[in-house]
């Protein structure tokens, strides 16, 4: 069920613009009486006589003192032509904080009521102007802080992602027309929905499912930035190595041995990505007991990393404890940078190369050799992250990466629901059966996009959003 | 001289809201390229072809990658029809920091230049929409934090202030031009200025830029927020009042005499007003030579508080380093607050009220009994405070109030050569010599509302506004 745009009776406004001090702020005004609750307290052309889309001088005036508040534009978008498709009236005042809260005082005190979080992109989505998984998008772009997560986010908003869901689940919609129909007549034992159609596009359903529902991995990475692990031996110039990415001093280098003893976590855009690099404690035998449960979490931080910087000091063999965290690490995910080449002889370089290739966690062709103090080789540790998370996108085969963990479990609910019917058409079972299973796909599918919703769900949806939006 | 706006052949972009994430941020452009430039990067209704003051829905684009940034609404105001005068676009997009900072990027890849702090308002004075003091007050309605302030920034933005200035400036130059057409004719002995008219003149202005020059101590204390001195014993409870005034524990409170050394501001807005608390060291003898100096610096805030709450324990006598200390204020300014009452027994109170009002700086109309413990009176000290204020405020004789130092120094100096004028013509000096201070006089006047003005100096005034306005 989705939510009716005719309930919404009252008006709301918020601040839409960011939290405090600035040039302009703009007051977001939504819903049956935008206009002349702003009528109430505007000096200027009556705006309820205004067209849509156009721009007005005039003065916020409180009518009860006559005092003049501020000089403003008001800019009006009439119903249903406005992003949430009821009378929108953006005010647009001095960014000042006092002519901000005096501005909301003024409108709630005629007539207004102040909007929650998210409530204007939820009047969007009851409106039928957006689906939702398109008003999630939104919230999204407002907080994606790299050109990648932009961008998927961006396409979710324009309708790429919910055309495709829309897809799936309409093809479902007409076979599953034919199963019930069938029911209806089942004790003429006919065959409305052919079984193999029904078999053939189960399969490719739960083919796309899995794909969307496998995209999640790497699309909440590129959201919330891909994880790096950075690990090494104490000393061997991982917080150093940090330090030169993001090149401020957040990590605490010095030559004592297990300065690192928590995982410290910094994000930086490097390329169109974001990275968020986990610096470990160093890995070795330790009888410290806090550095030994930085050493967990370390090796726990190497299970989720998407890339691991493997931090080598050419002086030092590499431990026991490190061959035996990565020993089942695929090889593409570690990148081992050789450090301190400004002050290693070549011959010590040569062969700590060698002993490296020799690893089957390793692969030649992506050692680097770098130093972590001048900075020499950074640029090329850059370019292979990125081109590292560039191969992760366009591997998972899918046009369109899940960002949303709802989305992702909707989709991997509907996988294991399109399972039972490719198990259930090759078993023969009868037809209610399948129908039931095909209907909880659909069920799954639709609550991606919010075409069945629950109050509960939107709710919980769009309190995730900033107010004003 | 004053700037030309024809000089303005560039176009300067700046984000113009709060800076951070929200709902929506807003980009101005303005310039004689502004709706040009952004065509380059918009795709939607041709902007250039469209009416002033219509907002138009479209999309962001960089034409290099044909990747859409962002959705946004353009609203337009066309010159001269704008803020700045110029051409001017406003830009409202999704809040994120990612797209803001894009959109300011492909702008300056398409032809615009970041926009100086200030720079729209520097425009929008430079083409006479605005003059220099009503420029001046938009950057003072933006920092306003309290109603007295924000009325008076409003008032002077409404050019209230500029009026004034402007009508005595006027009145000077018709006699200055009386005065110098007299010194064309200097052999003939003529007196087309008549010496008494300008007498008048020059004492009625000379009265009314000392008034407005005389209001700055208020308006400067209503902007800044109102001096209070917190002043009394230790231990009579001044940080728990400061607390309890201002809800929080933002004052050390202990039992242990002397905890408050140095003096602590706090502002916070009461009814109109914003006021800033200084509470004070306990005034007393010590050989603690870092209270000493707490102690001196109480003494300061004294001499320059508003008011002064005198806070007393009705256990203690007024000890002498107080009596001495306030001696001379005048006793509308103290207002004296017998604390604990709700821990002293009704007799001792009466009898200190008794002590308090034989005192010479003490107005007995003016004593509060109060506890800062409990918050009992408190509203009440709130209320005196507020009156306080109002009272000050409308004492200045002067309903502009001046809250700009350039503004105050300026009229400080007409009121200098004003009074020279005076002086020459009790005198009967010749007239060339009352022509300069007369013309020193104007000087000082247009210097106020930018009639007269210095690069230098447009260039200070604006470097302290923020950017995007």
């Amino acid at each position: 069920m989705t939510e009716n745009s005719s309930l919404h009776t009252d008006t709301i406004c918020a601040i839409s613009t960011p939290h405090g001090v600035g040039g302009i702020a703009v007051i977001r005004i939504s819903g049956p009486e935008a206009l002349t609750i702003t009528d109430k307290i505007w000096h200027g052309k009556k705006l309820t006589d205004c067209a849509t889309h156009t721009a007005h001088f005039g003065t916020i005036v409180d009518p009860d003192t006559n005092e003049v508040l501020d000089e403003a534009v008001a800019t009006l978008f009439i119903a249903p032509a406005s992003y949430t498709g009821e009378n929108v009236v953006e005010l647009s005042v001095h960014g000042s904080i006092y002519v901000q809260r005096e501005l909301l005082s003024l409108l709630l005190r005629h007539g207004a009521r102040m909007a929650d979080p998210g409530e204007f992109s939820r009047r969007a989505f009851a409106s039928g102007r957006l689906d939702l998984a398109q008003a999630e998008a939104v919230a999204d772009i407002i907080a994606s802080d790299s050109r990648a997560a932009h961008r998927i986010a961006m396409k979710q908003m324009r309708g790429g992602f919910s055309k495709k869901i829309i897809q799936l689940r309409d093809k479902l919609v007409d076979l599953s027309s034919l199963l019930e129909l069938e029911l209806d007549f089942s004790e003429e034992d006919v065959e409305f929905a052919s079984r193999v159609k029904l078999l053939d596009l189960a399969k490719e359903i739960h083919t796309e499912v899995t794909r969307l529902s496998n995209s999640f991995a790497t699309g909440a990475a590129i959201k919330e930035g891909i994880p790096v692990a950075i690990i090494g031996a104490t000393n061997a110039g991982k917080s150093s190595l940090l330090n030169m990415l993001l090149n401020d001093d957040r990590a605490i280098v010095s030559d004592i041995h297990g300065t690192t003893r928590d995982t410290i976590e910094e994000t930086i855009e490097i390329g169109n990505y974001r990275f968020r690099f986990i610096d470990t404690a160093g890995l070795r035998h330790t009888t410290d007991a806090i550095e030994q449960i930085g050493i967990e979490r370390s090796r726990k931080a190497i299970g989720s990393a998407s890339i691991i910087l493997l931090v080598i000091d050419p002086q030092e063999a590499l431990s026991s404890e490190i061959t035996d965290t990565l020993h089942n690490t695929d090889c593409s995910q570690i990148l081992p940078l050789i450090n301190k080449t400004d002050i290693t002889a070549p011959g010590i370089i040569a062969s700590r190369r060698a002993e490296l290739t020799a690893l089957p966690f390793i692969n030649a062709d992506n050692i680097l050799e770098i130093s972590a103090g001048t900075g020499q080789g950074i640029d090329n540790v850059k370019h292979r992250l990125t081109e590292h998370a560039l191969h992760n996108e366009q591997n998972t085969g899918s046009e369109i990466l899940v960002t949303n963990i709802r989305h992702a479990e909707a989709l991997r609910q509907a996988a294991t629901a399109t399972e039972r019917v490719i198990n259930g058409v090759i078993q023969n079972i009868p037809g209610d059966f399948i129908a039931q299973d095909l209907r909880e796909t659909i069920h799954h599918l639709s609550s991606i996009t919010g075409q069945i919703s629950s109050q509960d769900i939107l709710t919980n949806i769009f309190s995730h959003f900033c107010i004003g939006k």
